[in-house]
């Protein structure tokens, strides 16, 4: 009973820093679109703090972890928070957590993931659209994906292994911002201008990177050593991917920058996400390198060629770096880290048995994304308009 | 002992957010004035985290919680902090926590109180006249309002509930705004410009609300299922009261707008301290919608009749959302929620004897604050003038 | 086992709220420098949440605390944290935390160390000099100072006391920015116009302060009276720093400033830092004052005449108070307070003899760091060039 009152504790603390991500993510894009599009930036970032907790309570907590339907999606028991018991030990945690601290916590990932793809989707979408497809999308995309990885679904039967939300979070929320980007049409006039203010960018990257250590940290569900590992395996990897983004800024083109530095940190706490509780130091490293690489690549390289203008890099960071740390995650994974895994990466010892779960639950997860949100997306259509009109849009892009 | 350890972490992460709080009012305020006055508006928040500090630990402890006169102040036992045990069991705490600690938690809430009022007289109040304000008001006005509800005097006594600070803070600080308004007279040139930056705002916004955690959780004093049913609460009363705002904003005025989902939040998150530790999560839907419904009518409705000019609307906010959520806790407190309590709500089973409580509290706090902040403001305004010069006034006017 | 877990919770948090601090600091930085040179700022101080921590995982944990060379520094036997049990119990915290959380905690002061003289060169540095300049600096200036004072090394021997890092940090890095500032030589172009954006200073100086309360009461390395007792002693003196800076400002301005309370609270903090786990309320208000008198006259009578351009004092503030305050607690350390110590300083009952060690301690910091910082500089001056060209800072210094 003690130990419990130290693990809620520390899942409170962990809260309020995952809470504290979505304003700081609000900042993060608010600092890089022109002047005229900061504060509908932040307005569509922010909102996510009243609607998606509205949804949790009413609905989102039960589908997700109550009972257990085709191993896709929970049931309605929930509804409303009936029939939980707010002071008793959740079985969800392994009996580390009563469920009020449970579903606040879980609260709060259902708060920042829509928020991600905000990014894909600055300047041109109708806030009338976004608000129903970020309440649609709760239900039939992101309750199913919670459900699948951590509430008893069949990508945690398989024994996929997603510590903190690289599939849950990261990889959903990149692929839903690249689709939506698609659908959205690329911006009027592509403003090549520097954006608006980048000290807000810094302290949107310092308020993501802090309120991270509770998203990793706290993904242990009680204070151990390896939330402990998690957070020194997330401050490395981060460290390196904005020192190798920084590399590659001097390499191609002659000058470090700030906004790099900020990229290569967020690519980094994305890529170690899933692999956060489960690797060394030297494969915290290695996430990092790789998936600063991949991110950097895509985002100057394949970018301008597809043509889909995912505005802010969404997808170019949180669905790369995401896939490359999930992915990753099955060749770094060490039991002699974690010991309630029940095999290592095939770097660590284990055979590639673990790197064909990871592979198949991130291929599978980027399907499923796509296919539900086409479909979310095609139907919304019908009703309310997707974008602005082109009188507006003009209006705000101009500075 | 090794809980009373685990209290104390806690209490010392619900310390540190409550400090918090007070430079992210500052941001809140400092963003919605004219750029001319940015620098002061700050300044005359920030200084609370020195002069509140330092007449807390002279004599503001000692008056809030040490001995009893007349049920209404305490004495001077513990003048700067003399005959203090720092690390002995305080009986105020009902043993969860060391005297050190209870210190500090409340010392944050002496900070953060007078910060409030600030909002109601920026842009023309004399620094002196508010610095000699605040010192009197914290003696006069605050430290006996925390000794009636929170140290043995009456408001205790009588039963009244006040989880966080509804009386103690917010109506105290609401009306101390209003009355010091209507002292000061209104400004000069009515500024209708839009706010200097609004990205300063909702920075001020979030740093209140992850602040509010650790002043509403915190105020169990010790963590346990209540703690954490306040933090869960407490968020749905502010989602709830962001989108009502949005959705009288729409109503009213044909347009969502940023300022509208801070100000919603601020007023959600007022409204739900008093009951946060007491209510259901449909009680805390309720507490939202109504504080906003009376907030929003008040400032666009009522304000624009009395001619009070609250500049930032702190009674329209504090005060209002406060008295609101102030009575309906006589209505939507629960024993099924948190046992501690002799009696529930008339919505939660009880009779209408709690409301009747919850009203008489709230009137004689009204009551009580009027009376002493008019005392204080007609005395100190024979030997300090309250008011800047016009010319100076003038200069920090025009932008 | 219990009671570890509750202080590991307690240390994470800490860790966190020191992380905070350092992009807090690129704010505070930030806001005070001419707008063109804003983003440099940022990237000079943001930086060191990369390199400093790579650095801390490779050798710096295991040169400042495994094994004992001279008295002077450790060894590599954890070099990439190798033979580190991270679970295992941390000797080093008297069996008070684990491994990975004591590096964790350390490691985030190797962030904000080498980021606060970032504040003596703005502006005129070659941003490759300052890298190169800072993992030799960590090497052997940094490490050997933690092993010396913290580690097992001859500071600690003689009975030095420095509760959280007023040797370690402020007086060593003081002292590298004023013997980095000497070598660069002043701006081209004095800037005497206002700084960029005060907004900024004090975002800086709330996230400084929140941070610093992870940074002393964390450095109890448990969850104890002493460490509440920090916290309180912090909030007194900086408390009353900020006043006593409003006073000298209007007794020699005529005004108080915001500028001038976010100074006051700095050094305030700062002061505190080495002597906050062992005096009482009353010392920590000497402490305070002095510290802020000290500083104050250094910076508006000395520094205009010795004509070292330390630009936005990095010396002035954390040197002199650091040094001020390392002093101090010679004097006004308590037995009563912190029954660990050996011997109370002169005012609290000891003789003259801990005032001695504080002395001697102090100046052997002021002088090994001179000496080893200039080597450092005048080695690295024959490979990498020390400060840009005249006609790119002509550039930057432009608004």
């Amino acid at each position: 009973m003690y130990f419990m009152a130290t693990n809620i504790v520390f899942i409170f603390v962990c809260s309020v820093l995952v809470f504290f991500m979505t304003p700081g993510l609000s900042f993060f894009y608010g600092g890089m679109v022109p002047k005229k599009q900061v504060n509908n930036t932040l307005m569509s970032v922010f909102i996510m703090c009243s609607i998606p907790v509205l949804l949790w309570v009413i609905c989102g907590y039960s589908l997700s972890f109550s009972g257990n339907n085709w191993n896709l999606i929970g049931d309605l028991h929930n509804f409303m928070l009936h029939n939980v018991k707010m002071g008793a030990v959740s079985a969800l945690t392994d009996g580390k957590l009563n469920n009020v601290t449970f579903i606040i916590f879980q609260m709060m990932f259902a708060v920042i993931t829509p928020a991600l793809f905000v990014g894909a989707i600055v300047g041109r979408m109708d806030f009338k659209f976004l608000i129903s497809f970020v309440v649609l999308w709760s239900i039939f995309v992101y309750y199913p994906m919670v459900h699948m990885v951590w509430g008893g679904g069949f990508l945690q039967g398989l024994g996929a292994l997603d510590f903190a939300g690289g599939l849950v979070v990261h990889i959903n929320a990149g692929v839903t911002a690249l689709i939506l980007a698609w659908f959205l049409g690329p911006r009027l006039v592509k403003q090549n201008a520097s954006p608006a203010n980048l000290s807000w960018v810094v302290l949107g990257t310092s308020m993501l990177w802090v309120g991270w250590y509770g998203f990793n940290a706290g993904s242990a569900l009680r204070m151990n050593t390896i939330a402990m590992q998690a957070m020194l395996t997330t401050t490395v990897a981060t460290a390196t991917a904005m020192l190798v983004w920084i590399i590659l800024d001097v390499f191609f083109k002659k000058n470090a920058s700030l906004l790099g530095i900020c990229s290569g940190a967020v690519c980094g706490l994305v890529a170690i996400t899933p692999a956060c509780g489960y690797v060394t130091i030297t494969g915290s490293m290695v996430i990092g390198l790789v998936a600063t690489l991949a991110s950097y690549l895509f985002i100057n390289k394949v970018k301008p060629i597809i043509k889909i203008d995912d505005t802010l890099d969404a997808f170019g960071c949180h669905g790369i770096a995401g896939i490359v740390g999930s992915i990753l995650t099955g060749l770094f994974a060490s039991k002699a880290v974690n010991p309630t895994i029940s095999e290592s990466g095939f770097f660590e010892g284990g055979s590639l048995h673990l790197l064909g779960i990871q592979l198949g639950a991130t291929i599978f997860t980027v399907i499923f994304t796509v296919v539900i949100v086409s479909i979310v997306i095609l139907g919304l259509k019908q009703i309310i308009r997707m974008r602005i009109s082109k009188a507006e849009e003009k209006l705000r892009e101009l500075m």
